[in-house]
């Protein structure tokens, strides 16, 4: 084959082993980490095997990056401020990893991180990686590769791992139990309307960044970020922060202004939660999360897998919404029919 | 028997047959209903069997009722602000049922509105019948029996049903799946500190009502007030809001001002729900939520009533936390297991 002519359009790549993976990943090889994400992303039972041993292996090897899971409603400068922190960190000698969590990327055909042109000083950038979201299935697959993407990255020697979410249905529930520390990014609101934050998110921000504190929109921003300190004091005081946290701060993504002093706030608080014991705790019941939530997924998932559980789940939901049946006495109907199919099958 | 000497301590009771109870159910009769409820709460199998049958012949009587749900921390005056708004509503003519979701009871021993003599009025009320919280297992069951005993109030007459929780875990979640309206309580707070609310709370009150409008403390609940009105606006609008609600109101359970407009307001949340329909879609999604999440929790139980499973899971568990072992991988073998024991039993 050597010096013959090929056709250009499909080079095969050999197949890799699963040593070639351990061992290339552990080298830091660019050309093996895409690969291996690709197998975890995969829904091929073969591939997802074949991820599940390469992870058992790579697993004393990960663990080492501080993880942050960003937020942001459309509009908030998102990619730009990754991009302006990326480039920061790269700066300053850190290896820096870019993954996403985007459930509604295989519906809408677009997918965040997907356009690479989108953040080109940071592709650029010989210490960054950034991957786009997985696109197929549920938020809790798209989750689960997405969170052994981040090992398979810290293994490959990243120190920080930005998550980023479009805060689509649960998703930024479930990327603040892959961070370390999570962060909102919001825009600042015009004059007395103030903006509407997704109910809930206050309860799992660490740090609440207005952005876009340049030019015309400095004052607003001023304004804006005083009302969210304001509204972080009404809440109650999470044992895993420090005084004076949760916090709201300025910064400006554009103007590259107030990003050091918003990663030196997530240092310091990465800082104090490893001295308290809050970093290793949280870390073990995360991980101990997601093996529960796997276990509690799996099991879920034998409602939808039958086609009869399913149509006679959808026939007695119906009847007890129009209050022809009730909840317990349709529950226990299925759960007898369950039982049925399991022994039976 | 008749005129014979008997022993007083046990006095029999006849059984009442299904037909027993559901007429008297429907014929209001006193000395039916606590035993219904009872029957509903016990946990043997045959009274579940029944309870279930009953409820499947009240299921066309019921839902007439509104249903509020209402927390608030200790120290809040819950328990006054139920009897004084309780005796209120009596006094205009309604029938009122007062219920409670108490997990931590079977714990602690004391269970809310257990004590009748903290609703000593309300309980001399005609027209008003208080019920302790259910005081076994987890919050699923307690809420299911509470739900169930909700449904035949409702078809006993009673026009409001007002369900208090104390606010463990997820039990004002599970209240607010259950209630049409959704009210918690707070007492003002001292000067510049500000007092912490349960985060996620804010998400699910459709009214919060600074109690102790009183005396010295009325200044401090207006300033409260206005800060949770601050708050309010900072969350976005939900579809099933008129505008002005969430809503942050005064109320003096103590001195019985402001019961008639916070009950105005509810009244007009009522009836605003009602004619934009959002009162019977919620009705049936919450019908289809509950009997969903009977399901899951059945086949969920399947992980914890065998004792095997349960010491693989912990086992694993531990694995997991302790960074030696993958979540997937330690999930598939819990999962694998699950479906040998299934088939095999």
């Amino acid at each position: 084959m050597i010096g013959g002519k090929q056709k250009p359009e499909t080079p095969r790549r050999p197949e890799l082993t699963l040593d070639d993976y351990y061992e290339g990943i552990l080298a830091r090889d660019m050309a093996v980490l895409p690969r291996a994400l690709t197998m975890i992303e995969s829904n091929k039972a073969s591939h997802q095997l074949a991820a599940e041993r390469l992870l058992t292996r790579l697993l004393p090897h990960t663990g080492k990056a501080i993880r942050v899971g960003i937020t942001g409603a459309p509009g908030a400068g998102k990619s730009t401020f990754i991009e302006s922190v990326g480039v920061y960190l790269a700066g300053t000698g850190r290896r820096v990893a870019v993954l996403a969590v985007d459930p509604s990327s295989s519906i809408s055909g677009g997918s965040i991180l997907g356009d690479k042109t989108r953040m080109a000083r940071l592709s650029a950038e010989p210490n960054a990686f950034i991957r786009p979201s997985p696109s197929a299935g549920t938020l809790g697959g798209v989750a689960r590769k997405t969170r052994e993407s981040m090992l398979v990255c810290e293994a490959a020697g990243y120190d920080v791992v930005l998550i980023e979410t479009v805060g689509v249905g649960q998703s930024e529930t479930v990327v603040a139990e892959m961070s370390d520390l999570f962060v909102l990014l919001i825009a600042p609101a015009g004059g007395d309307e103030l903006q509407g934050v997704k109910r809930g998110i206050m309860e799992i921000a660490d740090l609440i960044l207005v952005n876009k504190a340049d030019g015309d929109l400095k004052a607003a921003a001023t304004r804006t970020a005083a009302d969210y300190t304001q509204a972080l004091r009404l809440l109650r005081r999470r044992p895993q922060d420090p005084e004076g946290f949760p916090k709201a701060m300025l910064v400006s993504a554009l103007s590259e202004t107030g990003l050091t002093e918003a990663w030196a706030e997530m240092q310091a608080l990465a800082d104090w939660r490893r001295k308290e014991g809050h970093w290793s705790s949280r870390r073990a019941a995360q991980a101990r999360h997601w093996f529960e939530e796997e276990v509690r997924q799996g099991l879920l998932a034998r409602l939808t897998q039958d086609a009869d559980i399913r149509a006679r789940m959808q026939a007695l939901g119906t009847s007890v919404a129009e209050g022809t049946q009730s909840p317990t006495a349709a529950a226990s109907e299925i759960l007898a029919a369950i039982s049925g199919s399991a022994s039976s099958g």
